[in-house]
């Protein structure tokens, strides 16, 4: 089978090669897949340049989020899906439920093995069936990117119908955010630097979008959206922590899923004259990941991909992915030959 | 001004007569308010009955929800609502937020004069105003059946976007129910015993309905509807709790709105080998009253009035409503002559 | 190794064979333990008669709870405890947090083999480290009565200083929850029937012990106990649900623990009336382990064993935990011989 | 009756001025409290500074918290505490439960009176009685000081037993919260910078001391005295947040208690990899206080007094609380003098 390894997280995307390796057989407990698409997030990059906080496994194969099918069950992993379904792994294959910790925190294109590989051996209780209306590139940003607003909304004191959404840009999270939160009966305002990615935040779900650039004072401009309350939850994926505790409602929620870049020092008592409780997200857990698919069921939610590379392309997708301009998933689609 | 009062609780209807008084002043903290509609809900015949489980004023006004225009404010009152504004007291004045105790029981329509008058002077702190969109007929039952599922849907656990919900027939408790989970984004499974209610039940969000005439071992037809695993959340106000628990998921929550008629016993050991957490609710908090019109609002919720009658056939309202064919709420209008 | 089977669930005490087997040796994530002490539930009893809620494996080894030294890791487990730690597994291997699901019930002494063998094999990942100060007596009631008793006291409401604990006769349950609700700064009130047991209640944290014989209103003597307000939470595990019900405060919890017997049918409006929220308790998760043992080791709590049977006599273990005249753990002591 | 007035927030103590004036009379719903003691807290010098974050009444009383007995009952608060019962009022009158609000922001002390005052008139629903073991010093300090240690050990996630609670210095609410946690079945962690009061800290229930004049790196020392892993909870009251996050525990929460002096800026970065949730606690709710007085009462807690002033000397206890040498409670004693 095909596979990408990365040699040596530090040296960017010259540290990737393609191998060709054995297809892997399944254990006790696990499950063969065959991958039909990876994507990228934030995260990957990264990974490739040796800035992740957590370890990374030598020459390991890159990507935390997928989907494929189950090709075999080993041994004893019975009671998971079956052959022929399609599923999409956690990306902490043990963190199953409650709070994060760091004993669960092996993750899939870190310290574990990742998506970009035409097979893949994984614990068959970490995989779960997404719904067969969803393409294989819009089901591949399920775990990461999804995940990851779904615990950002419905943790901590969780987003309740009739309360605003805050959302920033228009990266995978962001995007994911609007559509959940829109779900859930929430007002979503959307910001975003260009007016062009407006009509598409709104198609998504949000109520207001501001452009951060004709509006810089845009914790402002969130507040007039809000008559002048602030939103009750903000979705931090930019580094802009300052100017998003300003746009919290009091007694809000900034839930602050990581950095593009190096956030700025925050004031405390900004958090406390505006009782605003900031609350960290690292990803999510298995049942996030079960809670998420059953909310995209319902609401037949489409994620938005921006591009899909084939497989022998990958490099490409991670350039394009860096180059910033994606509205949407970067993806990889990974159709397996069937030789294994 | 006119108003009705109740001169003898367990007489039913004969009890209740209509009076002339003086409209009352606002004292400190306190405010008129010119009453536009009042709202039957179950527990206003109980009263009328001598059956309400909480203690009830002699001789007092009866109805626990309604709606009107703050016509005067009492001094010391001038951070709530102004003159002019359209707001809904809540049904406990003193339950603000925070689990129900006892300490806070006194309520409108019970211990407390309740809605059916011209003017009622009440706590400035206990109103909330209501959206503009709304009739008053349909701001008329915000305070009891409104609130009543709204902390059915969001105490305990929560209802979650993408987990089921089940109702129990057409009353006020129950079509509320079904427009505020669906605008959770929960899906709805409802039922009913007419089939020419089920395509009210769809059109305010039911996803699946149940006849239970024709079903009748609903809840298999319920698990059916939910692939097998029953429902996460059942708003129950049927006095059918067992067959709820048997409709319900595995690990899911019945909540205990109350009972027509007398509820059947209930088998612990079905409880414990479901998994289902039985959670009492007692109507709601000002806060409960807060959340809904905001939900109300983002989403332009139009409850459903079956009748309005005018303020002097308010004992006509009375007899509709216990007939039992409404289908919505039955309101009386109380349009203020002006002359006090 | 020696070992104990059920070869017939639904036989009793006749089912249970003393058998001769090779030790197993651990594969990948798993880790071979050496038992050194497992104890008795009801639920085992249950297994022995046919009557367990959940499927019990043929000819499974059983007991649910028990203490071992790690005498090898198998490959791919190392982050788990190191050869020679003392632990305990957790009754649900699977079920690592959260609440309780049904695609995690795999239970020890149930549908897996348990604790009543020499050496067991086990997930790395479901082990516990034990304090020290623990005699392997003690440290076998952790898993099962322990955790349970933990679960009903942190879950739902959860167990706040200065509240009061509602505990119901001297079972292994209770015991622990005399002494967890006691170290939570609960103000304990005990039941029993036999005043000779009052003191051990009272050394082990009871602030009050009713005695059900000599007063059978025994809610009426908690209520008394409260000045007036009855408690915020009962450890029910005696199928006294409607007294359990009736001793508990407005707002409070009944934490339903399982059963002995079959429990009489509830009155749902004594819920409704009561305020009372029924949460029923499938033992717990490895997290509700983790935290137990924390605390555990905080107040260095030792749980109350009431004898200690070596292993070659374990029916007789079984006979005299049936009879019901235990005061705390019985026990069966697995002094491996090293000769494996 | 005797009174001291705040002519002009923004002087110091030179603003303050005692007064003489009538007593006052209860209306509807309040109740005339003959005030026993009053305590000081830091707030209390900023609103002397004019350095408070909430609004101030020109003026007004000053202090938050203190205790009295119950003079006279005003017409319609009867179901409050009867003449001559001894309480204490909730800081934020109207904030009865659930969480804090602007439109509950009136403060003692602050927009309204305070209790430097030998009588004042407050609304009945705000007051808790007290236990009677207390001193009046003692339970001075319950209202302000104690309840803000009760939020913050008890709100967010909640201080489990066998859980760790780092405790900053010896200020009114640092103590309270080593006796709380310690109540709760935490293991306590404190910080001094004086050997001496070392002794006091473990004798309130701490059970390892940090001294961070001779460790300086004291969130080092806190990893090390809990097995590497930092603090489950910490109480920030110091404005060394950026050394707090250091020793909280991955997936700790900072309770941001308010600030001595100008906080540095934190780095969110740190926040995020740490896995530490910040959350703002302002004081208390009524609720928080009868949860208070609880836990006080089961285990007879007894609040540290450091020195009480008679009333004619308050002014001294303001410069004496100022000078930052008090180890508890700086207290005003006003001993009515019975003639009004």
């Amino acid at each position: 089978m095909q596979s990408y390894r990365l040699s040596s997280s530090g040296a960017g995307l010259a540290g990737l090669r393609s191998t060709r390796e054995e297809v892997p057989s399944p254990g006790p407990g696990e499950v063969l897949v065959a991958v039909r698409a990876a994507a990228l997030n934030h995260r990957d990059q990264l990974v490739l340049d040796g800035d992740y906080v957590l370890p990374v496994r030598a020459d390991g194969i890159p990507l935390a989020e997928g989907v494929g099918v189950v090709a075999e069950v080993g041994p004893g992993a019975g009671s998971g899906p079956a052959v022929g379904s399609r599923v999409v792994p956690a990306v902490f294959p043990r963190w199953r439920d409650g709070p994060f910790a760091l004993d669960v925190a092996d993750q899939l294109g870190g310290s574990l093995d990742g998506m970009l590989a035409e097979y893949r051996v994984l614990p068959g209780d970490a995989l779960v069936e997404v719904p067969g209306f969803l393409t294989d590139a819009e089901a591949a940003s399920l775990a990461c990117a999804g995940v990851t607003a779904w615990n950002a909304l419905t943790g901590g004191r969780g987003v309740r119908a009739g309360e605003t959404v805050l959302t920033l840009g228009t990266g995978g999270v962001s995007l994911w955010a609007v559509q959940l939160a829109a779900a859930m009966g929430a007002k979503v305002v959307a910001t975003t630097g260009d007016d062009a990615k407006a009509e598409l935040l709104t198609r998504l779900g949000a109520a207001v979008v501001v452009n951060y650039r004709t509006a810089p004072d845009w914790p402002a401009a969130v507040r007039e959206a809000t008559g002048g309350r602030g939103a009750d939850h903000v979705v931090e994926v930019a580094g802009t922590l300052a100017a998003s505790v300003a746009a919290t409602a009091f007694g809000g929620q900034v839930d602050v899923v990581g950095f593009m870049g190096t956030p700025a020092p925050v004031d405390p008592s900004a958090l406390f004259t505006g009782g605003v409780t900031l609350r960290p997200v690292a990803l999510g857990s298995r049942s996030h990941l079960v809670g998420l698919v059953r909310a995209v069921a319902t609401h037949r939610l489409r994620p938005v991909v921006d591009r899909v590379f084939p497989f022998d392309r990958a490099p490409e997708a991670f350039a394009h992915h860096r180059a910033g301009g994606a509205v949407g998933k970067v993806v990889v689609s990974v159709a397996t030959t069937g030789g294994r």
